[in-house]
C-alpha cells in the first residue's frame, strides 16, 4: 500500500524503460543529424538570472516562468529562474563567449526546458527541445535559413516514420509589409495574434476578429485571402505577386521566402516544404523567416517544432549585432504524439542481449567473468544473482534478455558454456 | 560593449564547444557501459514535490534544496523543488511503476541535479550524475553490490585515462557493529560525522574530536586504528578480525565486504578496489555497502563518485520493501578535475569533416547537394554561405573543418569537385 502520492508532478512526462529507449533513439538520431550538418553541441545551465530570461520575453512567457529560490540563501537566488527555451540562453552564451567562437556559429542544444503552462493532454511543463541555431556576427545571409530547416527536416526524416513531415514556411516581412502598405501599424499586434490563432478557430471567427479590430471590408477580404495562401514555391510566389503590394518590406520578405523555398525544393525536400502565410509564430523575437513543422496526417495535433530568424536577439545584452536563425524540434511533444498515434516502431521488448544465470552461489564468481567476456564482444550482458530457483531466474531472464547462459558446476569445471535463445 | 552581465550564474559549469565535445564523449561512454552491463535507462522529472524529495533527507540537503515557484499559479507549485540526486526520485519511480517493472530492476539515470551549495572551486550547484542502481523486490543479494561497483569502474576505465581509478569500499554494518559492541549508540551520529570528516583534517583533530564526544582512551585508540584499516581484501579482513569484535552486525558487514571485494578482485579489478574503513558516506539512507571512487594520484580533490546499499529508501512511500544498491559518477565534477589536471586527451580542434565553400551565390544550390552527398557517407559537412571573399571563407573553414570542397562555376558545370585538406 502506498503511503503518499508517488505519481510525477502533473505536466511531466515519465516513461517506462521500453518507451524511454525509443525516446532516447529519437534524441540520439537528432543529435547525430545535427552534428552531421555541422552544428557544434553546447549546454547552457538550466537556471539563469531572470534579467536574462525576461530581457525580450513578454506576455505568457513571464507568467509561465518557474522561479527558483534556494532555501538557505534566499536573497542570493531570488532573481533566478528555469530557462523556458534555448534561444535566450544562447544569446547570452554568444555574447559571453564571443571571442572564443568562430562565426557563423552553428550550434546545437538538446535539453530540458520549463514552462508552467496549465497542464493538458500533449502539453508538458518540462520538455525536451532539440535546437539547431546559426549565429552570425554583423550579418547572416538568408541561405542559412534554408540550412537550419534542412537540418531539422533531415532529423525528422531519419526517424523512418510512416507519415509525412512538412515544414510550413513564411517570412514575417511579408506580413509586416502588408500591414505597412495599408497603414495598419497600430493594429499590428492584433493582426499577428488573429492570424496566429486562425488555425484553431473557424474561418468565420477569424473574419469576425478582423472586423472587430476595425478593418474595412476590402482589408478583411485581403487578409483572409492572404492567410489562405499556401503551396509550393511557384504557387505561393505567384499568389503573393497577385496581391499587387508595392511595399519594399513585403518585396524583401517575398524574395527571402523565394530563396529559402527554392534551395529546399531543389535539394530533395520538395515534398517536405510549403510556403504558408498562416505561419507567424507567437514569440516576438522573430524578424524574418518563420516556420513550423507539421505531420499533415495529424494536423489536429498542431506543430511539433519550428523556429525562425531573429536579427536582434542579443540587442538586450550588447551593442554588437548577432543575427541568428534557429530551428527547434519539440521532442517531448513529438514523442507523445507519435506514441499516441502508434507511429513509433515498437522496440524489441527485451532490451538486453544476454542474461548470465549462475545456478548457485558457487558459480557467481565465474558468471561475472562470463559477463565480462560477452561485453568485450560489444554486447550487453546482465547477471541474474537472485537466490531464486533456476526456473524463476530463467523467467526473469526471458523478460529482459534475448538469450541466456546458464552456469552450473560443469561450466565452471570445464570453462565452457553455451548460449541459449530465450523465447 | 556588454549592457548587462552575461556570465552564467555562479556554480554552473558552462563549456565551449570543444570542451563540451569531450564532456559529451565521457557521458556517452558511461551511457554505453551502463547499457552493456544490463542497466535500462530512465529519466525522472527535474521537478518533484518537496514531500518526495525530503522524505528521507536531512541536514544540509534540506538547506541546499532549490524551491520552485511558478509565477502564474504560485499556490499550485509552492511545494515543488528541483531534485538534488537521482536516488530519491528513483525510489518514487519504483513504487509508482512497480507493476510494470521486472525485479531486480537494473536502471541507469544520467542527468542534471541541483544543490544550492556555497559556490567554490570544483563544486557545482548544477551537476550531472550518472547513476547505476539495482532495486530488488523483497530482497537483493549482496552480489549485486559488486555488480554496480564493477559497472562504474568499467565506465571509468573506458575513459582511457592515464591515471588510476580506485573504488574505496566499506560496509556500514561494520562500524555499526563496532558502535553496538562498545555501547556507543547514543554517540553514533557524532562518530559517523567525525569519521566522514577525518580525511579533510589532521589526524590530531580527529583524535581530539573522539575525545570531545567522551570516548575513553581505549575507545579512541580503537577507532583511530579502525579508520586506518585500508588495503586489499585479505589484509582488511584479517585486520578487522584482529579487532576481536564479537558483534553479529559487525560480522555480517565484514562478510558482505569480503564477498564484494572477492568478486571484484577475482574479476580483473584487483588494482581498482580496496577496503577502506574511512568510507562512511554522508547521506543517511545507506545501510550496508558504501563506496567512493578516487583518483589516487589526485587524492586531494576528493571523491569523483560513490554510492552504496539502501535497504529502506522506499519505506517512506510504501509498506513494501525494495532494497537497492546504487553507484553514481559525478560527471560535472569529474570533468572539472580531469580538465584542471590535463588528464583529458584534447580533441581534434576542428570537429567537422568537410566545409563546402561555394565561391559565389550562384553555386549555393549546388553546394547544398554536395553537402548532402558527404553526409550520406556518414561524415559531417557544413556549408560556408557568408558573402565574404574566398580567402576569408577558407580561413573560417580551416577553423572548423578538416577539409574543404570549393565549389565554383566549373564544379557546377561538370558536376565534379575535389576535397582538399585544410592545414
Amino acid at each position: 500500500m502506498k503511503k503518499i502520492n508517488t505519481s510525477p508532478i502533473s505536466g511531466m512526462q515519465e516513461l517506462l524503460p521500453a518507451s524511454q529507449a525509443i525516446f532516447n533513439n529519437l534524441k540520439n538520431t537528432i543529435s547525430e543529424v545535427y552534428h552531421r550538418h555541422g552544428f557544434l553541441n553546447i549546454e547552457t545551465p538550466t537556471i539563469e538570472r531572470q534579467e536574462i530570461l525576461l530581457a525580450k520575453a513578454g506576455g505568457d512567457t513571464e507568467k509561465q516562468i518557474y522561479k527558483v529560490v534556494k532555501t538557505e540563501e534566499a536573497a542570493d537566488s531570488a532573481d533566478q529562474a528555469l530557462r523556458f527555451d534555448h534561444t535566450v540562453p544562447l544569446a547570452r552564451y554568444v555574447v559571453e563567449h564571443e571571442n572564443d567562437l568562430a562565426f557563423p556559429f552553428k550550434v546545437s542544444q538538446i535539453g530540458r526546458n520549463f514552462r508552467g503552462e496549465r497542464a493538458q493532454k500533449g502539453r508538458f511543463r518540462e520538455f525536451y527541445q532539440c535546437d539547431a541555431d546559426i549565429i552570425g556576427r554583423g550579418n547572416l545571409p538568408i541561405y542559412y535559413d534554408a540550412d537550419v530547416i534542412e537540418t531539422s527536416l533531415d532529423a525528422f526524416l531519419s526517424f523512418g516514420l510512416d507519415t509525412p513531415i512538412v515544414a510550413r514556411i513564411s517570412n514575417r516581412k511579408i506580413l509586416s509589409g502588408l500591414i505597412l502598405e495599408y497603414g495598419l501599424e497600430n493594429k499590428s499586434t492584433d493582426i499577428y495574434s488573429i492570424i496566429d490563432h486562425s488555425e484553431k478557430v473557424p474561418a468565420e471567427e477569424t473574419r469576425g476578429a478582423f472586423y472587430e479590430i476595425g478593418l474595412s471590408d476590402e482589408q478583411v477580404a485581403l487578409f483572409l485571402a492572404f492567410i489562405d495562401i499556401h503551396g509550393d514555391r511557384e504557387y505561393v510566389i505567384s499568389k503573393l505577386n497577385d496581391l499587387g503590394v508595392e511595399n519594399p518590406t513585403f518585396a524583401d520578405g517575398m524574395k527571402e521566402l523565394d530563396t529559402v523555398l527554392s534551395i529546399l525544393e531543389t535539394n530533395g525536400y520538395k515534398d517536405n516544404v510549403i510556403g504558408d502565410m498562416k505561419i507567424v509564430r507567437g514569440l516576438d523575437y522573430y524578424t524574418g523567416t518563420v516556420f513550423e513543422y507539421m505531420l499533415p496526417e495529424y494536423r489536429q495535433i498542431g506543430s511539433v517544432g519550428g523556429g525562425g530568424r531573429y536579427d536582434n536577439l542579443t540587442g538586450y545584452f550588447t551593442e554588437q549585432v548577432f543575427p541568428g536563425v534557429g530551428s527547434s524540434i519539440g521532442l517531448t511533444r513529438l514523442f507523445y504524439v507519435l506514441n499516441e498515434n502508434k507511429l513509433l516502431k515498437s522496440q524489441e521488448d527485451r532490451p538486453l542481449d544476454v542474461a548470465i544465470v549462475p545456478i548457485t552461489e558457487n558459480e557467481i564468481d565465474f558468471a561475472f567473468g562470463v559477463a565480462a567476456k560477452i561485453r568485450t564482444e560489444g554486447r550487453s550482458a546482465t547477471l541474474v544473482l537472485t537466490d531464486k530457483k533456476l526456473g524463476d531466474k530463467l523467467n526473469y531472464a526471458a523478460k529482459i534478455a534475448k538469450s541466456a547462459i546458464i552456469i552450473g558446476e560443469d561450466e565452471v569445471k570445464t570453462g565452457e558454456f553455451k548460449e541459449k535463445e530465450l523465447n
